[in-house]
């Protein structure tokens, strides 16, 4: 029997015992993440997914993300049982499934709105296919509203059933972080529930704590998980955007952000985030576009959001400008160097180059006409670029003028001035995006003029000596 | 011998056998503090303030803060032990002593530029009798490079005395809260010590480390100290605007913001603050101006830091007009209402008025020439007006018809709004700006509207009904 027919305690049963299937609409790194998660607790798992790479290599029984290679056990196991399906046939997915979970992402239109085209349509697709007792539950990050306004009349009106009495409807929101998804998901948060009836969220909240180790938090309602997930990352999105803010007077005062920003936190009510060279991801710079649009439409103009938006937006450009100063410093022009680029993901220890500051950095140094030699140890292309990417940090930088440090991989807190001279062979800038290195009191073969982020800018000299130069 | 003529170790060896004079300049609530502390650590404490009641009360073992009470025991003991003096000669206080605590305030000009007059005054008044060997230290909240630019050259001008050499001189915040000032002070945070020679951070960290029990962290210069202390009021300011940001977003999409805060506050990235009413107290609503200030000298606009500002200076305006509108929404005219305002302090557990938002409401309702019934359990009077304080909440609400509440005073989480309503004899109005009532499910016996700060507004009937209502 359906899920939404039992009693939630044979709800469990039955997902535990492998009789339910569950249809995860989009695969890609969300949904594989609940994919798994959902076929390790029992049910007989769908993916679906356009992707047709990603296709081949779960049924190669293989993680289609570098970072997250461990997953390859875990898909193999699944596969093994049968407990793991992918196809890009989403009617198919709809038709087949009692538990039905969106994990699609949204994203921002050009004009900064969020484009529900994907939600849309996924809605409509499973709306066809829903039966009496089916679940459906949206964990992909979605404005507030959007799961009782626009998901649900989508879903009455293509099946004729009604919510919370035919069929359950949840949402509850992923928070996962790449490089570490699965254990996110099952073992790090508790899982945030919401729902519009009590029934609903009773039948929820049970079959996910079959599923995640750290229990379930419900929620009064769908529109309030809704708003939670988003406040997640606004919170981070604003803290970054001070921390840029205080890290640049920093600099001019001549006082390390690092240094002060440690101390401060020595104190359990101060929780002052690191600066940087902007945000990526799909994540932190998209939801503050949600929640201001929401406030828009309430006529209530959302300022600090907004603000940290536009502060974090303009700091990858105010990092070029750091980047041509300088090379100027050091009578060099920009277009006639030969750089090194460390880093390509959002940031360290992940694949992901969605909306990475490094990317924009890249494009200008190849504007400029310079050479440019690009490093990264996950990242395997750049969409659109046929560039060449050095895993080895030490072979991208020989004879290079200029290092850029753009994502903070755990290879690159390895890299030291002093070797980096040696390598380069000659005076370099060294432009360090992520603050990965630590010891200025070095003596370097060559000069080298060091800069980071929220700390004093210095000239390193052969001899160790070190003077501090305004850029 | 003085203590930076002898070894760190021995320093602190006459320190604890009471060899030692320690002047406290300044002895507000900050300076009393210190006083304590160090003379427990066993030093002969003069505490310098002009407050003649303050002098009268500590002559006669109390503290001068009914909510730090428990200071009493400590300043009877240092009494009776010959181990605490208080005057208001600054001049004899700067004479007899070897180590010279600065704790007087900086406050802020009309224009928001911090006044830095007593600093000037105290520092002058230490160098005229400074001695070789003598230690400064300044825990005064400063704007950064207020020790290095402004009291050495005073301390070293007037007393002919090089610092570092023949004097040291430390920049240690005080990082205490009102109502846990002694357990802040020696037991819940580590110590922040910034100088500007390795040889004065040597003596002082070795003093410090006596007189509080987590430690010390050791900062590399005063300036890096000084930015420190700002930064962590930075923080919290940026907050509780963006709270009170995200927070009118829930009032007007119908979500209760402490319910998401909470939600979202269950992964250990996110730390959310609580919205509020504006930000009192004489820190967090002073240092953002310190750190404006130092960003302008150097032609940097801290947008963030001064936006929070504008929107928590806003935050009393925006809950005085929802007042107005809660009691234009029960049909009845502001100035023709008797008021309860519950909670005069700037927060609850203290008896600090400084800034508070519970004096501007308390002045809008004077205008308004209503009758207003005042209530604090730990407010005693209001500088400049003449009026009743009563201690219970219970006592204030009777015959009234709107409750303001204004303070968290743990004494009002224990109202509830069926025991409200019955002393009220009528319809009233709830403005909950601290969100101290928790239960909305009630049967008042008579109507209440009631509006708390984040939440939705609801009429709450006699028949146990709620209603949501736009305010």
């Amino acid at each position: 029997m359906k899920p939404f027919l039992v009693v939630p305690e044979e709800a469990v049963e039955n997902l535990r015992k492998s009789r339910y299937r569950v249809g995860v609409f989009g695969f890609g790194h969300v949904g594989l993440t609940i994919g798994v998660g959902w076929g390790l607790a029992g049910a007989k798992v769908i993916g679906m997914t356009l992707d047709k790479q990603a296709i081949r290599l779960v049924e190669s029984g293989l993680s289609p993300f570098p970072e997250e290679a461990y997953l390859s056990e875990h898909i193999k196991k699944l596969r093994s049982r049968g407990l793991l399906e992918v196809t890009d046939d989403y009617s198919y997915g709809a038709r087949e499934t009692d538990i039905k979970i969106i994990a699609v992402p949204v994203y921002l239109s050009s004009d900064k709105k969020p484009d529900l085209t994907p939600i849309l349509t996924v809605s409509e697709e499973i709306g066809k296919s829903l039966a009496k007792g089916d679940v459906v539950i949206i964990e992909t990050s979605i404005p507030p509203g959007t799961t009782r306004n626009v998901v649900k009349p989508i879903l009455e009106k293509a099946s004729g059933l009604k919510t919370d009495e035919d069929f359950a409807l949840a949402y509850s929101p992923e928070r996962i972080s790449a490089g570490t998804v699965l254990a996110d998901y099952l073992d790090k948060y508790p899982k945030i529930i919401g729902c519009d009836s009590p029934r609903s969220l009773n039948l929820v909240a049970n079959l996910y704590s079959a599923v995640v180790k750290r229990g379930v938090i419900t929620m009064s309602s769908t529109i309030a998980a809704e708003t939670e997930k988003l406040f997640e990352g606004v919170y981070r999105d604003v803290n970054i955007a001070l921390a840029n803010e205080l890290a640049s007077l920093c600099e001019k005062i001549g006082v390390s952000y690092d240094e002060v920003r440690a101390a401060a936190n020595s104190q359990p009510f101060s929780h002052l985030h690191s600066p940087g060279i902007g945000v990526g991801g799909a994540c932190i710079p998209v939801y503050p576009y949600f929640i201001i649009d929401t406030g828009l439409k309430q006529g209530l103009k959302l300022q600090i959001t907004q603000l940290a938006r536009n502060i974090n937006e303009t700091a990858t450009q105010l990092f070029i400008e750091k980047i041509v100063r300088a090379i100027r410093f050091l009578n060099m022009n920009p277009s006639e160097c030969s750089f090194a680029l460390l880093g390509l993901s959002f940031r360290g220890g992940t694949s992901d180059t969605r909306l990475s500051p490094a990317l924009r950095i890249l494009e200008f140094i190849e504007k400029t006409g310079a050479r440019i030699k690009v490093c990264d140890p996950l990242v395997e292309k750049v969409e659109g670029k046929n560039i060449e990417i050095i895993r080895d940090w030490r072979q991208a930088v020989q004879g290079v003028n200029a290092i850029v440090i753009a994502s903070d991989h755990k290879e690159f807190y390895r890299i030291g001035i002093e070797e980096a001279s040696s390598l380069a062979g000659r005076e370099i800038a060294i432009l360090d995006g992520k603050n990965v290195i630590g010891n200025l009191n070095v003596k370097p073969k060559s000069r080298v003029l060091y800069a980071g982020v929220g700390r004093p800018a210095y000239l390193l000299e052969p001899d160790g000596s070190k003077k501090r130069v305004e850029l």
